[in-house]
């Protein structure tokens, strides 16, 4: 096991999440070291006690101490930085990322890789509607669910390892799943749920609408509120999945839209029964 | 003003909304009576004190004594409880009702009621996924907002007693519309919800996505749950305004699938920010 209480532990990237795992891991003992691009998020981390060093660029002495790095940069950074930066790494270093979409990045991870150091990629399911560090807090972790997804080139040694790092970090649930997996389940339960929000929230200026609007609406849109830069960049690293996901929606919402022009009422009443019935299943 | 301390007060139809109404006049000091179509129903609102009387049938007498009715029905079932008993109802009586469409309702109660009886229309926001006087409460009045629709048939001081009512049930925004300006409204911020979570939520058998599904889904689909004799009914006399709102949302939903399937970043990026900027109007 090597995810053992005298470890460093290194987050690259210090915004919402890369900050919200230095607190938990911190706050756990751990020595926590981040890399930032700005040295005012540096100070910030340092002043709020999230991280006991950190640095603005890699430093090759720096970077290379560090037994464990958690990378919480946008895909293509990420990639691009293990391009330029890996041969500073500690051989026999553990590597894991945060990032929302799989089967396009850790393939491409492990590929580029130097073998004497293991990527096991998880995709921490918690966020909030702000992003950076100002934001950052262990808090969105608790409830939340922490997943996996190992591939043929990971060992059992750090797939436990990092299954107990999400434990450490306050997860509800730790699950493991395939890459494939993840994205057709994340494509459905998350792209495709905020494609839908931020669709109807630009229907209308909706200004006039607000002081009549109940929570239906609320509820539908509260991620419309969406980090264009990171999500733009998720969907297209999903795009098959979620453009599948997509259609089979639009699919649904089409049919609906038929019995009701049709005046369909049976129709209608046998899809309202199956949405009440499935919606059970998520009964809180 | 009408609506003063000793009026009395007769509920039509005691389910979830007409409970929750009985139990908040009641409260109030208002002498409130209930009709309901079962024995049991009464009985429960006796119980739990929610009215002080009641019956299972329109008796004339009964019905005779009160001052304000409020009907709490299925808008068919509504209509023709009107034909079939408003010769019993008190001459100069207030009439008003709970109903979730308006065009297609008022005008034709307004049109075949008695002259010396006055109808004023008012849409009470609030609700629950539960149907049913089990499920009746005046807490899901609170922070909620009531419509009052009043056509040039209604008098001032009739919809000023309307929003008296409103006031006196606890709403939070007391607000007028005209029925056309509330169906257009309640097409999209209510009808237009419902169908996207009832269609996201048949998508799939979701069992096995249980455990994967953070707060996205959840809020979209809350309302998947629900009454599909009520909703069927309300979609289809609101029809024609819920389709445009439908095909404005299918179209905006198209464009961003188009930019994800163009790898256009731009155009997604734009529709984000709109979406982020315009969810910002109702930030809780």
């Amino acid at each position: 096991m090597r995810f053992i209480k005298n470890v460093k532990i290194l987050i690259v990237g210090l915004g919402l999440m890369g900050g919200s795992y230095a607190e938990a891991l911190t706050d756990f003992g751990y020595e926590v070291g981040g890399l930032a691009r700005r040295q005012e998020v540096i100070d910030y981390a340092l002043n709020k006690g999230l991280i006991r060093h950190g640095r603005i660029s890699a430093d090759r002495e720096y970077i290379g101490q560090f037994d464990i790095i958690v990378f919480a940069l946008y895909p293509h950074v990420f990639i691009q930085w293990l391009e330029d930066y890996q041969e500073y790494i500690k051989s026999g270093a553990l590597l894991t990322d945060v990032t929302g979409v799989k089967g396009s990045v850790v393939y491409k991870v492990q590929q580029l890789l130097r073998k004497d150091l293991e990527f096991i990629a998880a995709h921490p399911m918690a966020g909030r509607e702000t992003s950076g560090i100002e934001s950052a807090t262990k808090e969105i972790f608790r409830g939340a669910n922490y997943i996996v997804t190992p591939t043929d080139k990971n060992t059992a040694e750090a797939i436990e390892s990092c299954k107990e790092l999400g434990r450490v970090l306050g997860f509800k649930n730790i699950m493991e799943l395939s890459p494939e997996e993840h994205d057709e389940m994340i494509g459905f339960l998350s792209q495709l749920t905020h494609c839908i929000a931020v669709s109807l929230m630009v229907c209308k200026d909706s200004r006039h609408l607000v002081s009549y609007t109940g929570d239906s609406f609320r509820d539908l849109t509260r991620i419309a509120r969406i980090n264009e830069n990171m999500w733009s960049e998720l969907f297209l690293l999903n795009k098959d999945e979620l453009l599948k996901q997509m259609d089979l929606f639009s699919e649904k919402f089409g049919e609906l839209r038929n019995y009701i022009e049709k005046d369909d009422i049976e129709g209608m009443k046998e899809m309202m029964r199956l949405s009440t019935e499935r919606r059970g299943y998520f009964n809180e």
